[in-house]
């Protein structure tokens, strides 16, 4: 498969399926491991990293994981279509800029597992599913470094555990996060106290692409801190438990604004879903937004359209890079808010059947 | 036949049938007239008031306008009733106050001619018809005014012509006027530059209920200022010369915006259309503005829906007597944006076959 025909499939993780899937969009593992015959990515030659690539390449077919994975060179891929690779949430924006160093992504179809070569680490192990699925998607990284430590020999610590590049990922190098959804909380403000309180557990709270971005369309990524010290099993628990709660604060708030406000959300919700088919130009934010009380609305029951799966397919295709490799051509911004508006437009129209308004 | 029952009524004006219905929202002719044996209203005694009011009524058999007239007391009806009046564009403000006087309004049941008696002259003669119709209702005022005449004495002056009792009027006493939609003058910003030219030429330009209110959803009044040393014909000519020159320059203006900026043209059009088509609160304001973009969008051909009768209709019921008239009871103002909202959607449900998103 190529990035091109990539563009036109949805990863397994946008379908919706997993539990408490119309607040958290995913659930997303993944494991910071480096060989011990060669030194960090960082401080290591062209001819060291290569070596590494080719002995993951060379083991392939003797993981279950593996064998069946497509793998992208990211050296041989244009700007756009490593951007795209980064709307799927599958690289880095780091890996993305490419250092002309021999680095790659390995993924399965589904975009399920994968594994970033030479990003940070020479070796990151990723899994994400839909859903509050974290048990999942740990066993599926956890299975696939089985595997990979039998044919392979880690860096390793018997003091520290696993060593990373850096320091914040030594010892398990496992950070397991969920994006979840929680416009309730924002719109009663009571999310300040919630992203405390999940900073006092030690979790941490990101936006929509991770480290460093903004929050989106009320989109929060929250995942474990500390690798060292605790067990796989604790810190998957820990997430657990947090984000268990802030799903039930969140489930309250919603109340609470049905009961204090019902008009003034309903009235939200239903000018986004008018906005959202009728608008001729939408930027990402707005979209974002829009689609953010949409989601509220049938999340609520408040209305019967558009369903999940189809706003979390439209939140990957409407970005940037999608957008242009859907119109086969460079698009200006100006242009691409034409073109996202009429993509959300028709995928709107395509699944609405009998709107109740 | 009640105020009750208007409600459920349409003027005939707004049936969207005139020349350049879709720009011109209604042409409107008046006659101030006085009795020449009383003093002006505002210096008159209650019997000499009384006395007024009487002799037009009992005229009325005689006349072909007024002999199937109805007739409301302003005294008699309620504050509702007579702001419905006001909403329905038929009496004053001020004629709506009630100062305890012998007042009232006769109309016809299209509420195409009606005549105030009592309010700052003793009669105001009207007609108000849709699209752009001067001369059409300067004869229906004039037929009016010529059997009123023959039955009645009017204070006249042969140098100053009709007697009122606001210098501003006397002469012919008439005010011819129309209500005219410029959207396009307004993004564009040109609308000042037009406004200034109408000035010059001697005429006014008010807001959408008259003399000292606010411009709303793009609607101007735009009305002869002078009513001395013209003849009636010079007047309508003058008034029909500049408001077609001004509804050149709108559809001028319109090509603009379609050559400059069509997509955001568009996309501000059918935002309006998808939020009044959702919304579950919307202000007065709010509705004007957005039907006002609605309205452009039809006009310029660039929606199919709705039609310029129901945006006519809607922007009568929506005012917050008839919503209470409507819902059968006071509503807060909170409530008004509900129930406006409710009525909205609904109608414009109704009249919407298949839209062509």
């Amino acid at each position: 498969m190529t990035i091109d025909q990539l563009v036109h499939h949805f990863a397994g993780w946008l379908d919706s399926s997993g539990e408490y899937s119309e607040i958290v969009i995913s659930s997303r593992a993944r494991l910071a491991r480096n060989l011990d015959s060669v030194p960090f990515a960082s401080r290591a030659s062209k001819a060291e990293l290569s070596q590494v690539l080719n002995s993951l390449l060379t083991i392939r077919e003797q993981s279950s994981y593996l064998k069946d994975i497509l793998f992208f060179d990211i050296n041989q891929l244009s700007k756009i279509d490593r951007q795209i690779l980064v709307e799927r949430h599958l690289i880095s924006p780091a890996l993305a800029e490419g250092k002309d160093q021999p680095q790659g992504i390995l993924l399965d179809e589904q975009e399920v597992v994968s594994v970033m070569v030479n990003e940070e680490d020479h070796l990151r192990l990723q899994a994400i599913q839909s859903g509050l699925q974290l048990q999942e998607v740990w066993a599926l990284v956890d299975g696939m470094d089985d595997e990979i430590s039998r044919l392979l020999d880690y860096s390793f610590s018997e003091k520290l555990g696993y060593l990373t590049a850096c320091p914040s990922n030594v010892g398990t190098g496992l950070r397991v996060s969920v994006l979840i959804h929680l416009p309730a909380l924002v719109l009663t403000q009571e999310i300040e106290k919630v992203l405390r309180a999940i900073a006092q557990v030690g979790m941490t709270v990101r936006g929509f692409y991770g480290e460093g971005t903004e929050v989106l369309g009320n989109f929060f990524q929250i995942s474990n801190q500390v690798t060292l010290g605790k067990s796989e099993e604790q810190i998957i628990k820990s997430l657990i438990k947090i984000v268990t709660e802030v799903i039930e604060y969140e489930l309250k708030e919603r109340q609470t604004l049905i009961k204090d406000a019902s008009y003034q959300l309903e009235d939200k919700i239903w000018r986004a879903l008018g906005i959202l088919e009728n608008a001729r130009l939408l930027t990402t934010e707005e979209f974002m937004n829009l689609s953010s009380a949409a989601r509220l609305g049938r999340s609520m029951e408040l209305t019967s359209h558009p369903d999940f799966k189809t706003l979390n397919q439209l939140t990957v295709i409407v970005q940037p890079s999608h957008l242009q490799k859907l119109a086969g051509r460079y698009l200006e911004s100006s242009e691409r808010d034409i073109f996202r508006a009429n993509i959300v437009r028709k995928r709107l129209q395509e699944t609405t059947t009998t709107p109740e308004r």
